[in-house]
């Protein structure tokens, strides 16, 4: 926390400065443009390059959003100091003012202020939780884990069906226990209830993470905490199609909207289980596949160019699904039994170390 | 367990019946279309009329379905014998295969076999939960209220900010303790978590539901529970416009597509709290208002004809929205502060018992 409120104090200061000394008052922010995302080969993460913008108080252009940049700012900075969250749209509806004799607002929709956080977090290098603002939350996890969050001390194995809910913000809870081998994510609730019910993570020794389609930013943080902080391997599992391979493709490199914030939110060294096009063939799914629609197609092409995607097996697999022009759901699974999943196909899988890097 | 079982059996046994009597056998199921959906004034819920029709085996136009019908029934009798759930997708593949030596297959898309999961609970009078399906799980609960399930003992109210994860089925869960006044359902999750986050269940003695849009069956059926078992008030908010006004008649009356479980996963004991189109006057909410699109006065002007809508209160507010032009989210209430829900909105409506019924 402290460091946060010396980035705020900084950034006051500095505008202070410049007016005490009669200067035109500027902020520095990194350019978020595709001009400036470059995929880091070295950390194999997408991240923004160097070049920055300055946003000045005397500018025609420029003035309204250096007033909002500061009105954001100041927000956040009551948020912390009150130790209170809230949503980015309960933000705009706060501070959303029209000035006094005029029609002129501060705010005249949610898409002006959404883009101000984003600024804040580049410009003072902190991410959107520690600003305490909150985006919306979904996910589920169980496991051998327990956590401390606001004073309760909660044990991940003990939530019956149910699991915890992934609040939007993790990086606040302290992990009191993991007892895990390794963290298994999968992108379909439907997977996470089914797995939960045949106790795989208690039978697997793991930590299971249900994220409901594209995971949250909570989500993410708690995927690279478990795999930081406790050194525990990550397996991701998806539909086998394009859009199930983009999300493991975010979880482990970062997005282009998110660039700024994949060294914190995403996790280099996660692993893709599953379900690869091979599998289709390898486990006898054939009768349980869907034909790929052209959108689909035209997506992996796309994939196929990625630069994280140029490894051998990947291009394979990607361009086995284009050949044959199918895809298959996790639950497509269920057409070898009901606990195929959990009794067959996923302790093979881990025991080969069956993986796509 | 014990009525469900005997249900499938009644089911068998008179298939089997006919086939001995060599007789044509078929399966009695209530219609479910439009010409069969009441709105019974003595219940205040939708529901379905006596119309049945019968669906033969020796019936080039039914034989399909029966044989559909009997394997689902097989399913999920398989699944409860077993004590274990799947989702409706896992079902479709478990079940689709081809016929030897043919092209035909048993279901070709899942829009195959979901009605006839219906056509069982319409025919059988059972839940889907009952038959150990499930749908997708949506919603969180926060509040003093300690469960038991699958033998875990779990305390809502220690929870840190997570809260519970509601299960896609909640009627195996026993209630152990329940210490509560009432129950508030929040229909946005960024709601949900500002009123956790100022610990509103604890400083006002409620169980605080999120239910994240429209309901999931799962969240019905504990608000039912709760109401039901415990005799809760319970209180609904969403935001004010017609998608949330609706929200609140689906969990007050049930709707058309679920009419035949109305009386068993919606609640007519409800109030509405809010927020109604003159909170925004009320509350000086104008400048946190939205225009109504043309699409949500013409939503507006449907509710109005809605039998349940009937009443002077729902027909002032709803004409007031139509008139003005605008509608509100809940998120507007931060408008006069972030704390302005939980400490002066919330706890004044409730005084006042200001409700719309």
């Amino acid at each position: 926390m402290k460091e946060i409120k010396k980035e705020f104090s900084q950034l006051g200061e500095k505008v202070l400065t410049d007016i005490e000394k009669k200067e035109n008052p500027y902020i520095e922010i990194p350019i978020r443009g595709l001009s400036n995302i470059i995929f880091d080969k070295k950390t194999r993460q997408l991240s923004l390059g160097n070049k920055t913008s300055k946003r000045y108080y005397f500018n025609v252009a420029h003035s309204k959003k250096f007033m909002q940049t500061l009105m954001v700012a100041s927000f956040s900075k009551h948020l912390i100091d009150e130790g209170i969250h809230t949503s980015i749209r309960d933000m705009y509806y706060n501070l959303k003012r029209t000035f006094p004799e005029s029609n002129e607002n501060t705010f005249d929709e949610q898409t002006e202020s959404d883009p101000i956080i984003v600024d804040l977090e580049v410009a003072m290098d902190v991410l959107r939780e520690q600003l305490h603002l909150t985006t919306d939350r979904k996910g589920i996890v169980a496991g051998n884990v327990v956590i401390i969050d606001r004073g309760d001390s909660i044990d991940w194995s003990k939530l019956g069906s149910g699991g915890w809910s992934i609040p939007s913000t993790v990086d606040e809870i302290d992990f009191k226990s993991v007892d895990a081998d390794y963290v298994l994510v999968v992108e379909k609730n439907a997977g996470f209830e089914r797995l939960h019910e045949d106790k795989f993570w208690q039978k697997n020794k793991c930590i299971l993470i249900g994220t409901g389609g594209q995971p949250s930013r909570g989500c993410r943080l708690l995927i690279q905490r478990l795999n930081g902080e406790h050194k525990l391997p990550v397996y991701v599992m998806t539909d086998s199609d394009s859009y199930g391979f983009y999300i493991y493709s975010v979880i482990k490199f970062g997005s282009m909207g998110l660039a700024h914030v994949s060294d914190r939110i995403s996790t280099p060294e996660v692993k893709f289980l599953g379900l690869t096009v091979s599998d289709i063939f390898e486990y006898d799914l054939k009768k349980a596949t869907i034909k790929a629609k052209d959108v689909d197609i035209k997506r992996a092409k796309e994939l196929l160019k990625y630069e994280w995607f140029q490894k051998p097996r990947w291009q394979k697999e990607i361009n086995l699904m284009i050949e044959k022009g199918i895809k298959a759901e996790i639950e497509a699974l269920s057409h070898r039994g009901l606990k195929f999943m959990s009794e067959q196909y996923l302790p093979e899988k881990i025991k080969k170390k069956d993986f796509l890097d």
